[in-house]
């Protein structure tokens, strides 16, 4: 019997392949007393043989179709499998204590990862522990006869079924077989969505029973533009959803030809269509689905992916390289958006009750101001190799600002007296993501350079909700009246003062959210890069005028989200 | 040597005496191996003998000094002491183990802590964790040879010294004695601040540094008006705050006067100052200060002294008398604001990682309706009691104020189409407290009867900094820009509907806000029931031209927090 599942449409496309579910089995035991030790331990022996012998297929499988680098967790897995204290110890308490295996390997796993974790000095040592228990896990999965998910080993076209996907789950996933996802969980901006958007893969998320709606091997249509996944469809959905693939890839071929066009509305006026990066590799992403700049390069990875403080010169290295790449088009640099939920392991932060309205970003950057000045310096040195702006996040006051600029301006004349050369026309601008900087954009907009509009935490903190939290998911409302009242707010000050305004949030990349922007004057639109050649295609369709009386419209009449997705989808014939 | 100590003025007026230092002792031991475990039980049962003799003293002590129902926690404190079974433990431990008392004493208070929290299906034994606690601090002072403070034996005439005051310290607290409080953490709205001035005790918070630069029975002279603390103080010193609290006493009959007058401008207009209570025991203290009305009366006591979900009868009792109580003036009821830092026993909440930005008041509220509509069906009862308004706290959406709205109706209409008498005057309004509802005022205010806007929140989430939360505390600006803009269109749009608008935050009693919200044309000011007077005195000084002309200035152009202070202490003359 077809059954159609709703979720969030996640990334554009449709697939249709069969069910592959990536669900964790129960693991959960019993302690219980045994006679015959000798017994117990042969069938711990024959767990862990079972395990080696899997992990050594996944690893090869991995090598081969995700690369070296993928496959090395692996390694690590088969170490702790091979090294006899480990194993040891099991063996040594089911002799002892005359338990079962299960019990034995949970305490001894749990004293490891204790002992790991508490290497708080050594950050390599503490990531350990989750190695230990990802191998107790595979283990306890043998001990107790269920079968563990193996998505390295996948060799077919499949949709992934799951829960939710951790980065971890995703590393392990070979594109050229993964058609599609559905999740139970996460919305338009969790990990996984992000994640599918990024890999060009459509997929569903929010789908909330996916994976007890979904049986494995099962048939299954993901449309990525609905949010609607057909289960065991009938021959006539497989024939509507393959006519539906084919427009979408005309329609994609449409957009393809957009690449070397500038951003233009349908009466002419120019705009930037920018793409969001996390890395200088995907710089290459970027350019390839035309970026006109990069309106947000989150600097984040290079303090997340170390075991210390990124040094000036390695800094220097990774803007230089995104500036080169994007040859000469502008690259705006977020300068390091730490704490709320990013942690750095050689960074101790606060314990905080409520991490979002905590000690973060440009609070740490203000506070700790070594940090921040080799950032700047090593920004500074790289504006020589392109077009560099750079913004602070999290500012909430007019005095915040007016100190992030005074230590750039100070580390930038020093640098100039010690003769070393440094462009001159580096814009100085700020995420605008506080209700409060949103309420005084005048007022900022006398020192900021530019403003780029942070949608996410904008609408996070002007509706009190996490967006994180599923429990109060209903209120991240991007299109409701008093956020478009605050993102025009922003964008008047800015003109105000004949500074530029954009929006770097994924609010920029929508189609509901694109005509009201147009109307109300928004200059640059920065997005996961693979949205770009739509929302450029959708812009050459956009009269400036009209999308400004629909602007208006919705600021002055609407009551709610609803009401101006309603007004937007009838003033562009979107459906 | 005289020393001055800056911190945050917590509570009004002046005191002097000498420093009692409420800070805990290192209580920290190493574990070591003994030989004669005779000689160890002896020592262990020295301490537990001291123990019991101390907790007998201040059991006595509470008893008379604070009343039966304070002294009775230290009942419990002794009945584990007496028990056999915790005691005997330890012992059997010292002579299996061969360790120090200390150590077994540690261990074994851990596992009975760990056993009673386990308990999660009885609140009554969870708590008992506390006790054991506590129990085991004492014995363990007593085996170390330090001192704990025991507030309780408090017979002088002190100024209390600590890192923070929790509410059980307080209650420990004899207000007969205790002249001034001065602690190291804390702002103006701390839980030690708000009950220093429910108190009348002056009271300095957020001083950082007082435990460790005042010591025990030094003298100290506590300024609550301006936050300085005076260690050690000189004869001159001495004689000048004297002076300055002689002062203070008059200025406080001055206001006494005021008790039951009408809150009018110097130019004529009135205004409307009211009381914020916690539960109907507090009308008492809002009638002596003159309220002329409660404007917040918060219902979360109902819930959070009980070990069950408050019944229907219950809550009309309370509502009731507070009503009544106010013998015909409004009181404000805000609903259930359970949530956030705020959790109960017996209704499981999600664990959230930004509670504040989570499931909490109004959210729960619609979620779990029969809570909501059991608390509604309390207070249209209580309606024919007095002039009862309700509001709905943490509205965001005009979704959730027509929804919420709408079970009120239904709850109506159902008891009055079941013959009982329901009030037709009551007016249902909101919280003004997120920045989204703020900016969609004018939507609101065609459904809401007042607004009451609350500032703490309001701040909190405009800034995007837990008001908790240390390393952020620079963000509560109250007087920001930012913050006054959203005021004023609160305000403009309730009066734009004919609806009035007033507050129930600290804000609403601060002399330094006053000035603008008057200027704002803000009707109604609900603050704690001591500051009435003083706020009722300033505002007959302050004429409405002249405060609308400040309002306009520091709307228009105050760029900061400081610039907005410096215009009101110009323009009224305040330092």
């Amino acid at each position: 019997m077809t059954k159609v599942l709703k979720g969030i449409a996640a990334s554009d496309g449709i697939a249709r392949a069969k069910a592959y579910l990536l669900v964790q089995p129960d693991l959960s035991f019993s302690k219980k007393s045994i006679t015959d030790a000798d017994a117990e331990t042969a069938r711990l022996k024959d767990a862990v043989d079972a395990s080696t012998k899997e992990l050594q297929m996944i690893r090869d499988t991995a090598a081969k179709s995700l690369g070296e680098e993928e496959a090395q967790v692996f390694d690590a897995h088969m170490m702790i499998l091979a090294d006899p204290e480990f194993v040891g110890a099991v063996e040594t308490g089911i002799k002892n204590d005359k338990v079962n295996a299960e019990q034995v390997l949970h305490d001894v796993s749990a004293n490891f990862v204790a002992m790991f974790e508490a290497m708080t000095d050594n950050p390599y040592m503490q990531e350990r522990a989750a190695d230990v228990r990802d191998v107790t896990k595979r283990i306890m999965s043998h001990l107790l006869g269920v079968t563990l998910p193996n998505p390295a080993l996948i060799h077919d076209e499949v949709v992934i079924i799951a829960h939710d996907l951790t980065p971890s789950d995703t590393a392990q996933l070979n594109r050229k077989y993964v058609k599609g996802f559905v999740t139970d969980l996460g919305g338009r901006t969790s990990h996984s969505a992000i994640m599918a958007r990024s890999l060009e893969i459509p997929a569903i998320v929010g789908s909330e029973t996916a994976t007890t709606d979904v049986a494995a091997d099962q048939m299954v249509i993901v449309d990525g533009l609905t949010g609607d996944a057909i289960i065991d469809p009938s021959d006539a959905d497989v024939a509507k959803y393959d006519k539906a693939a084919q427009d979408f890839a005309e329609q994609k071929a449409e957009w393809e030809k957009l690449k070397n066009e500038q951003t233009v509305t349908k009466d002419g006026k120019a705009l930037i269509t920018a793409a969001n990066i996390g890395t200088p590799d995907d710089v290459q992403g970027a350019t390839d689905n035309g970026a006109e700049a990069v309106g947000l390069f989150r600097s984040e990875f290079l303090y997340m992916n170390a075991s210390e403080l990124p040094s000036e010169d390695d800094q220097f290295e990774a803007y230089k390289s995104a500036l080169e790449g994007m040859n000469g088009k502008q690259v705006v640099v977020r300068t390091m958006d730490i704490g709320g939920d990013k942690h750095l392991p050689y960074l101790p932060l606060p314990e905080e009750m409520n991490p979002f309205l905590g000690y973060r970003a440009i609070r740490i950057s203000l506070d700790q101001q070594e940090i921040f000045r080799t950032q700047l310096r090593a920004l500074l040195r790289a504006s020589n190799y392109g077009k560099l702006a750079i913004m602070f996040p999290m500012i909430a006051t007019v005095k915040e600002f007016k100190d992030a600029r005074a230590i750039f301006d100070d580390e930038k004349a020093k640098l100039v007296a010690a003769g070393t050369s440094v462009a001159d026309d580096i814009e100085v601008g700020m995420m605008m993501e506080i209700p409060a900087a949103a309420m005084i954009a005048d007022k900022l907009a006398k020192y900021a350079d530019f403003f780029s509009i942070g949608t996410n935490d904008l609408i996070q903190y002007s509706m009190a909700a996490d967006r994180g939290n599923e429990h109060v998911s209903y209120l991240y409302q991007p299109y409701n009246p008093s956020i478009l009242r605050l993102i025009k707010q922003i964008i008047d000050a800015a003109h105000a003062e004949g500074k530029w305004a954009g929006m770097c949030g994924e609010a920029a990349g929508d189609t509901i959210m694109v005509p009201v922007l147009v109307g109300l004057g928004l200059d640059e639109y920065s997005m996961s890069a693979t949205s770009i050649l739509k929302v450029r295609s959708l812009m050459r369709k956009l009269d400036t005028t009209e999308m400004k009386q629909l602007a208006d419209r919705a600021l002055a009449d609407a009551e709610t989200n609803d009401d101006v997705i309603a007004m937007v989808k009838a003033a562009t014939q979107q459906d």
